[in-house]
């Protein structure tokens, strides 16, 4: 690792003027780690941002081909980073290696399915009416539309998923994918593995002849005000706290030219569990959910936060069942010192309140999350109490009783918006409870039956995404390959000389695209 | 017209709980119409949305053909609105019979286009992506994605379109094609078209047997922040000012929940006249552009606002023409009284520029607008000065001339965000100028050829869009098939039964829908 630089990424050169030093820390020790980091200047996350408006133009003219060939070379670079790798990511995050091996994989895979997506190329979106020149009582002229980039994209990483949702995770895949180039702002939780993947970013690059400043990151705290700001960058992405998403959206309206935020910031994950299920295999649920709810020391987005079922003596026996598993659940470190912060704050909060009994777990101390388990009252969500709506970032859950159905649902409608819900039902439970699936489908982007939602599968039809406050546009995805329509626009040529129009508008149809041509789909020539 | 009540539509009735009494105006005359609206109180508003969200659940869950009928049938109900309709609508709004009849088959047709894309079904946006329980190292769970409407949407109708952009318009017609009940705002402008309207959607609704409150309107001034901060509301769609959208914008965005609003504002449409065109048939250049420039009084969203070329002795003949085109145009009534004072004023601001040389039009005065021509020194588009960049909504344009061709660029760099861009040109002027094309898409939603911009068809393939401040969110279309996006989310379902799944999303696909099945587009069974 001694080619770990710590300068800034701009239009593929590295650069650092600026004199604030900044250092990763071991996750587990607190120590600081071997390797010196650089913050941006303001005047370098200007360069950044210059260098993707200039590569932009090149960059989205590119073929689907092409832009494919780099994503899968990104992928190949990130498949290459090795045990060395391997060990920063597991110091700076105390992730355990075998979650990071994964979620490489995850990551690489990500770019190839977006290289799909490109090869595919029903991304454009090419719609083609005619000329009816005779038609009355007015003629048709002839209107072409397809999808273009929006423009450079600044992508905010997240610091539970250092690959994945990090400087080539899910955003920078997608923006790449839509022919937006990245300025990156690097998580200050994984800034030695950010310059790793960076770099891996940056050889895949140049071997497949992009241009410079197709991709860009910056370090440091406060710089991202810059970015955000900047009249290069056109869309925001971010996975991160709700405050955080909030002052990005607040940014972002303010500009004097206003851009779209795509912040994925607060979820709960509410898990109903319903009768039968409860009677049938109350222990066995007990002992999933409780290993859903540490897993990755609870620092999932989809971490299922709040666990709520019908009064009965079934539901009584999973209570006591599920305070078992938590009570023997062992303390993890959390990805930061900030984190284990954050949770201790919350858990006091929850305590703190009259509605709220501690069910399970050893009294916070040391420099490990331990794990709990609280049960509230029902009148908090039916009287909107803020302090269940909020997500507590740790290995912690939330258990809330009703009295009856018609409870239950009151209880649900008082949830604001979620990443998922999830069902744990019989088959006869899912029928009598075939009712709460609208309520659902109005909160939430994922709905899962019998399964837990800290399992983000990236896919074409995975939605990780969700109404205010899960994320600030519930018409967008973060996971999967519906988040490219983030970062695309349509855009029209009427009356266009064939010569001069783009190649998934041409009568001959090169890319090989399905079109809506006069309102059939067709792949034919015209 | 015994039948206009000017009373307020909640949920399938009429209601006039207020005591403010508002009255329509003979836009010619300025005499008052004998037709009484009676404002929304807040608790009608209120009555309003609560009506739209308790319609949401049973509107949205009719199937894509059902929800097509009540469409057709709204489409039928305005093509039988007859000459005293069209009277009443040239009484308040000043515009010619013929225009009227024209707008009233736009508008049913704009209606029966959405019916198509229901049935067509593409807009569910459904994908699969099948279980693969032998996947290593993990199994792939069965994940299914369509997309459901955002919930009860807030419209804000246009002047300038009293029926195709209004009360039953394109953004009507987009939400509920999205399966949205609609609150909509009349405009002070129209009133007794707006309450026709209304009630030809509401017999619609009754015989398509749709569930009260999926259609309402409310009447007032004032009463729109109501509206848009009321939680039942999902989605704005607005067509209107600059200061009005922007204020709307900054209302949702503060909400408790903030929603997304789109919004069609300002434009000046930039038409760029090429060499050869206008050596060879500048006159006739001239002759369309001065007649593009008054239609409708130059009260169209894509009025060419801005005409711009390279010095030339073609150019300069080209201005003699337009400068003789422009004089000879008569005098028009504008939409309202409010029109005319914002052109009069729009007008001194233009005089009042040392950078601004008036070049034909008789002096405004009297209750007409006068067509005017100005000139603009280009200095002003290449300093950024906001003069040039405000729309004045009315029959005026302002030429810039351009020194060369790096001039040209620049200056064209220099607009913000529009609807349209037009370039005039020949064979060879349009090969010789292709460097203008990324740059102008960078900027608009739509770029005509030889066309000019104040015809925006209905179709598939259709942008009436653009970048800040064009509208609100380039990802958009308010006219056009397309425009149904914006009031559509995605939902996963993950490990679902069969028998659970919403039609789109059955094996057995009921629908006929063409759905991306394991990465492939298919509209076979499973």
């Amino acid at each position: 690792m001694s080619t770990l630089l710590g300068h800034n990424f701009i239009a593929g050169h590295r650069s650092a003027q600026g004199s604030k030093h900044l250092q990763s820390l071991d996750a587990t020790t607190g120590e600081a780690l071997p390797y010196t980091f650089i913050q941006a200047t303001e005047g370098e996350v200007d360069a950044a941002c210059r260098a993707a408006e200039a590569a932009f133009d090149e960059f989205r003219h590119l073929s689907p081909a092409r832009r494919a060939e780099f994503l899968d070379a990104i992928a190949d670079e990130i498949d290459a980073l090795g045990d060395d790798f391997v060990a920063i990511v597991c110091r700076e995050t105390a992730l355990p290696a075998g979650r990071i091996q994964g979620e490489r994989g995850r990551t690489s895979g990500q770019m190839r399915l977006f290289a799909k997506v490109l090869r595919r190329g029903d991304f454009l979106g090419a719609r083609i009416d005619q000329a009816l020149p005779d038609r009355k009582p007015l003629p048709r002229v002839d209107l072409r539309q397809y999808r273009v980039g929006v423009g450079p994209v600044a992508v905010f990483g997240a610091s539970n998923f250092p690959l994945a949702f990090s400087t080539a995770g899910g955003d920078t895949a997608a923006a790449l994918a839509a022919g937006c180039p990245v300025v990156f702002k690097a998580h200050s939780g994984h800034m030695a593995t950010a310059d790793q993947v960076g770099c891996a970013i940056i050889r895949a690059a140049e071997k497949t002849g992009m241009p410079n400043g197709v991709f860009n990151m910056i370090y440091g705290g406060g710089v991202g005000e810059w970015l955000v700001k900047h009249p290069a960058i056109q869309a925001v992405g971010f996975t991160g706290s709700l405050s955080g998403g909030n002052a990005l959206c607040k940014m972002a309206a303010e500009r004097p030219q206003p851009i779209p935020v795509f912040a994925e910031m607060s979820s709960i994950n509410p898990v109903v569990l319903l009768p039968q299920a409860l009677a049938t295999r109350g222990e066995t649920v007990a002992k999933e959910l409780a290993a859903s709810v540490v897993m990755g020391c609870g620092q999932f987005c989809t971490n299922p936060g709040l666990v709520i079922g019908v009064s009965s003596p079934a539901f009584t026996a999973f209570l006591g069942q599920l305070q078992e598993q938590m009570a023997a659940q062992a303390p993890q470190t959390m990805l930061n010192a900030g984190g284990l912060r954050s949770y201790t704050q919350g858990l006091e909060h929850l305590a703190a309140h009259p509605g709220v009994t501690h069910l399970a777990g050893e009294a916070q101390s040391g420099s490990q999350a331990r794990p709990q388990l609280f049960k509230a009252d029902v009148a908090l969500l039916l009287q909107g109490d803020e302090l269940l709506q909020e997500e507590v970032f740790g290995p912690t859950t939330i258990v809330i009783e009703a009295q009856d159905d018609a409870q239950l649902k009151a209880a649900l409608q008082g949830l604001r918006g979620q990443l998922t819900a999830t069902l744990i039902g019989e088959t006869d439970d899912l029928v009598a409870y075939q009712w709460l699936v609208p309520l659902l489908e109005q909160k939430v982007g994922r709905i899962l039956v019998n399964g837990y939602p800290t399992g983000v599968e990236v896919c074409d039809a995975m939605v990780h995404g969700g109404p205010y406050p899960a994320t600030s546009d519930a018409r967008g995805t973060s996971v999967g390959t519906l988040a490219i329509d983030r970062f695309l626009r349509p855009v029209c040529y009427q009356n266009y000389p064939e010569a001069l129009l783009p190649e998934a508008l041409r009568n001959s149809n090169p890319l090989g695209l399905k079109r809506l041509v006069n309102g059939e789909w067709s792949d034919a020539a015209l």
